[in-house]
């Protein structure tokens, strides 16, 4: 804890990358575009990815596991998806020592491969839905890479399903948005707005594309999950077919759905200041750090038999504790240092506190600081993690909602997303209108909402007839 | 379960295979030597995983994730290391729609990417020792690929540490190799002889290799696991030093251990009967199949309620139990379809059954069937399954036993590993003598036991003076 983060009014970029860095979440690899995820930044991951897992599993999903390498003949079968992934693929040509015949691209995504798999493994309307998940390693050539936002190579989780009706598709689809909104809003403490995207902004390959929105505190956008109603489009292009009960042979309905590791930097950018990262009790790797405070050898083992005390008593109450034994470093280092790294709660215990039969408990998102009986912090302290929780997604809702305006006028609407925030505004569902917004205020649509905005209008850019409202944002 | 299995007698190699696909574990990619592994084989691999992180965890060590791509320049850096990894590699050359200016190889291990990074992150000997794992996919171009065994990608676990001291160092190592003697033993019931490997079967880069080596059911020897102390050739290729505490600038000494998706195949060929797959309780993706019996839509009500039940105070009990509810196919269809995916437990309800409070419990190991009154079989099963356990790896043990022989006759130990079992034989300790053991018997030395067979006598080929008996078999 050497070094301090840039503060966030200064240079909001350079504020993540320092606090990315000097938390230990990730670290920059040899290959450009490329990330080390470090034990602390993998430990949160892991918790993230634990939550989401048992929901996603809670929904009747299993996981399975598909390979990264896929022939390259295969992306060119869905012409759509060809055209959006192409640009971006890694591609493997030598293998063993020899060319190979046929390239082969490291997946950037896995429809092509599983929907050619399900072809093989479907025969009858009994064999679906096939509800199948993975947990995987994807590579997509960034040219601007940012830790945990844009990486060449991330992880994430990306389910693929099949159903014998386009209904039953389209009710999964919106089922993991819902899982999404949930996961974000609930275990990440980051309110977000659901709803679809417009054509341009589609998956490659997809029908209908829907999404969550979430406002970082520099008022830009983050796509924070997508679900998508593949349609036919690659069950016809890889032969996936069943017959029905009618005897029928048909095509069956797809979805795929994902949420990476950019979340991490959601997390990092929603709820940070300009001390480090603030992390959400559910998914911290450590909920509360005790600091031992002694200058004396008979202090230090007094305090040290209170904190190992407390330590266990917490543990047994399911709390995540770490005690900070470090005898190189004064507590106020310390302080410091578990504050960049985002734990929710510091107990502090010094010699006059076990005297006392108390601990300083000191929370890291209110910086709220006050002396507390032992016996009272043991009991409190579950619940307490449950108001920080609660109290970080309020204040990002306030947030978010402070910063979104309804707007009506075109250079309103410039100016809101020049200085950070979403405008509620009406668009006439034209791409013509769409790319004209983009190229003049460099926003974009982020997503057309499910019920809220529902209203006939006028474009904001255009003037013409509009029978919604849509969030448009800078976005990362 | 229309087709049978191949059987076992009649041609052991196609009886894996056949009981890997009929299990649905896996299945052939489109890519040759590529794997999917389907959700039946996946639920086995995340029980084994689980298991196995929750040991590495307690012994202190953390995850992290490391990139898949490596410079192609990192992998000469150390001579033995890229000697004996080049001939595997997968190798990108292309990446976003042009040609890589270095080609990057994916990673068949990690020693040399994670090696650079800790020389970044270690300064003094108070950031020693670095104990991290990652769960990762790597990649080896394989010219003769088997389900689970030998595949062109593989997932895995790879330990890697740094200390301070070659005796930490070695003490890592030989721990390791226990937390993996026991994970074989204790949750795959599989039972291993725990030794080092010779010379020429050391890691690419390694000072000493450590393994485990179980024997399959064909007398062949299958490396479980190896756990390798690295030494200081990693540390001095990549530079990674750190001050002492008498201020000298040192190489750390690095340790790298893994264990990967083989072992769902070692879990396969040790347990398997030829009625399909037989899998230890511990990590069984269901633990107890319940299947009703009804002709009438009478009986079929009453016994979904009695099946429904029993389920959930099974559940509730710590047992994973699922109910085949399909109408479709009849009970002896599903018992063989059970037996095929190896379920330690088969419950069956029928009318009669409810009528006497009772059900038919079966094993799938030993085949026997006895009815059982409901609340006896629900107080019995949690310890049934661990019987199960116990008795899967005993009869393991046995064959492994019965299957080894000490051997002072070189006539003798051929016989032996081309009828299938290990020779426990004396070896002069050369290279050459080993080179023409292979030659001659096309087995392998499989490991040099810690202490037994520490006597002197005199090489099984050679007649030289030898010190130690030592494992000698054919190996997967």
């Amino acid at each position: 804890m050497a070094q301090k983060v840039t503060p966030m009014s200064e240079d909001y970029s350079r504020w993540y990358t320092d606090v990315v860095q000097m938390a230990e979440l990730a670290d920059y690899a040899p290959v450009k575009g490329c990330m080390v995820i470090r034990p602390y930044g993998f430990a949160l991951w892991e918790n993230m990815r634990d939550h989401l897992d048992r929901m996603i599993k809670e929904t009747g999903h299993v996981n399975a596991y598909f390979p990264a390498l896929i022939p390259e003949s295969f992306m060119k079968k869905e012409a759509e998806h060809v055209e959006g992934f192409a640009p971006e693929c890694a591609v493997v040509t030598h293998g063993g020592g020899k060319k190979l015949e046929e390239p082969l691209v490291l997946r950037p995504t896995s429809e092509t491969i599983i929907y050619h798999m399900y072809a093989k493994w479907v025969m009858s309307y009994r064999d679906l839905p096939i509800l199948i998940n993975q947990w995987a390693n994807v590579f997509r050539w960034e040219l601007r890479p940012r830790l945990f936002l844009r990486t060449l190579e991330f992880l994430w989780q990306e389910g693929h399903t099949a159903h014998a009706t386009y209904e039953e598709a389209e009710e999964e689809t919106l089922k993991m948005l819902e899982v999404y909104r949930v996961f974000a809003e609930e275990v990440l403490a980051i309110p977000v707005y659901p709803g679809a995207k417009s054509d341009s902004e589609r998956f490659a390959g997809a029908l209908r594309t829907y999404c969550i929105e979430a406002m970082m505190q520099d008022g830009k956008a983050l796509q924070a999950g997508t679900s998508h109603n593949l349609g036919q489009n690659f069950a016809k292009a890889f032969d996936l077919v069943f017959q029905d009960k009618d005897g029928e042979t048909r095509h069956a309905w797809n979805t795929s759905w994902g949420v990476s590791t950019r979340m991490v930097g959601a997390v990092v950018m929603m709820h940070g200041d300009d001390n480090g990262l603030i992390l959400p009790p559910r998914i911290a790797p450590i909920q509360a750090v005790i600091v031992p405070i002694y200058s004396s050898d008979e202090d230090r083992a007094a305090v040290f038999q209170a904190a190992e005390t407390l330590k266990k008593r917490l543990a047994s109450a399911g709390v995540r504790v770490h005690i900070d034994a470090r005898d190189q470093h004064k507590p106020g280092w310390k302080f410091a240092e578990w504050e960049q790294k985002g734990v929710p709660l510091r107990i502090e215990i010094g010699p006059k506190d076990v005297a006392k039969s108390q601990v300083v408990l000191a929370r890291r998102d209110t910086k709220e600081k006050a002396p507390i009986p032992t016996e009272e912090a043991i009991a409190l302290l579950p619940g307490k993690l449950g108001e920080i929780q609660g109290d970080l997604f309020e204040r990002a809702r306030k947030f978010r909602d402070e910063h979104t305006h309804v707007v009506d006028d075109y250079e309103d609407l410039k100016k809101i997303v020049e200085k950070g925030g979403f405008a509620f505004a009406h668009w006439d569902g034209t791409r013509e209108t769409e790319a004209a917004i983009k190229e003049e205020t460099k926003a974009t649509i982020r997503c057309i909402p499910f019920e809220e905005g529902a209203e006939p209008g006028r474009c904001v850019r255009s003037g013409n007839p509009s029978k919604q409202r849509v969030y448009i944002a800078r976005a990362y």
